[in-house]
């Protein structure tokens, strides 16, 4: 079975446990709607890519892993987009969840989410020794001190470290997907943390170029947010020829911190496939 | 060591992780003040009620498991007090969180709250094969279809069913305690479930008493919410003297409920102590 077929029937399947004729129906909708149509699955894709070149001998906790931060990175998505934070209309092209199901439904999927982000690991059927291992690394990429939660607090705060905001705003969790899909197969995840961490700095380098470069049509959603919010960005810091190449070299990185395994020319080839899908068009055609 | 010991310890074991040096000081500082100074801990209380009853043979996971509901309660209470839902200024006698900072702070509290839950039990050291159980009574109890976040949801819907709305928004915290005690000593937590059931049950008409009859002093926070929200309330359905009946029906059911245990007496009398609590003392007095 390939990759995203994997993910789709993780995601489905946590999903379906939430949808019963007995729930809420405008939250089990709501919480959908926030997961499908698929997004790029960037995250999920990393963890089973790791976990691939790590031997994938317990597949179906690799796959509950991988719906595991997918689904927190749907949850994050929701609660960033909230009015109190972003604001933010449209989410890959549709009205975000708040908008479309009112702001209570949007922090109460934002919760669910997160809950079943933890609670379908629980059902998986895998050697008992490994399941805290894997919840230790979800609960450390999501929440505090050094998580999504952490990073999102970082806008509250008068100052903020860029490197330390973007670490855990978007780095905990690519970190997360690397080190996941080795503590699912088995391997010590704390190498596989460089990959992820280099990758996840060198997607919100390339989200700050997109929402500076692309038109609203290819991002799919309003662009220029961050300037008009004045939120930290690379962009702003580094000027759109310095993101650039700060992008190519933390790509560089990330794949130079690859550790020995049967897998890494697959991995290698999916990070340079991503990196080259993420920058945006009109400055892809002027390096080129 | 007394349970309320065990209790705040667990808490403070648990907050200690996420107040590092490096975390964004005003999301740890919040997360702190919603957990802290204690409420009456009633669900933890009963979680380790029901574990002794059962042997408590494993303490640590049974303190981490009554940490995880408690977490989990004042994570619901911060989210369910956000202008969105019930715009509650006071809680606990204090500045309600998102009062005290804000709202995207009280948000990203309520999420971390919710993350640390979970990450917490990863820790414990305990038979590795109890630790699933644990994660799915709490994730049962706190997201879709049947736990909080389903019971906030029914808010938002056209039509509610009062005995469901309640089971889930309250009760299912309540079972999730008896269960947990049960799980985390290595007993069946099934036959555990109906006690907690009741004293939700119990636990939210006494809390619509309150909110109906009680002063702001007494309660600590806003009375009459329920009425001006036009929330399903017991006292709007059955009228105060219905609800206080329906009350020790409650009690009296979820005593009976009690499955044959070295504890029991223990758990009966802390059962009875804590219904005679949440009486408004205006009605206790006249009731006796």
């Amino acid at each position: 079975m390939d990759s995203s077929t994997r993910i789709e029937q993780a995601l489905n399947a946590a999903l379906a446990r939430v949808e019963t004729p007995a729930a809420p129906s405008k939250l089990a909708s709501a919480m959908r709607y926030s997961v499908f149509p698929r997004g790029a699955r960037v995250r999920p894709r990393l963890c089973l890519a790791a976990a691939a070149a790590c031997g994938d001998d317990q597949p179906a906790l690799t796959d509950a892993a991988a719906a595991s931060i997918e689904l927190l990175h749907c949850a994050s998505l929701i609660h960033d987009d909230l009015p109190c934070f972003d604001d933010a209309p449209l989410r890959r092209g549709k009205p975000s969840v708040h908008v479309a199901y009112g702001e209570r439904i949007a922090v109460l999927a934002g919760d669910a989410l997160i809950v079943l982000a933890f609670e379908q690991l629980s059902y998986v059927a895998c050697s008992p020794e490994r399941l805290p291992h894997v919840m230790r690394i979800v609960g450390q990429s999501v929440g505090m001190p050094s998580g999504i939660a952490a990073g999102q607090a970082w806008e509250c705060e008068p100052f903020c470290d860029l490197v330390e905001y973007h670490e855990q705003k978007t780095g905990a969790l690519f970190s997360a997907a690397t080190m996941l899909g080795a503590a699912a197969a088995g391997h010590d995840p704390e190498p596989w943390k460089v990959v992820g961490a280099k990758l996840g700095l060198a997607y919100q380098v390339a989200d700050d170029l997109r929402d500076a470069a692309s038109d609203e049509e290819e991002l799919g959603k309003p662009i220029g947010r961050d300037a008009a919010l004045g939120r930290p960005s690379a962009v702003r810091d580094l000027g759109i020829d310095g993101a650039m190449h700060r992008l190519e070299t933390l790509v560089k990185e990330a794949i130079a911190g690859i550790p020995p395994c049967q897998g890494a020319g697959d991995l290698r080839a999916l990070i340079m496939s991503e990196a080259k899908r993420l920058v945006p068009k009109r400055l892809a055609a002027a390096a080129a």
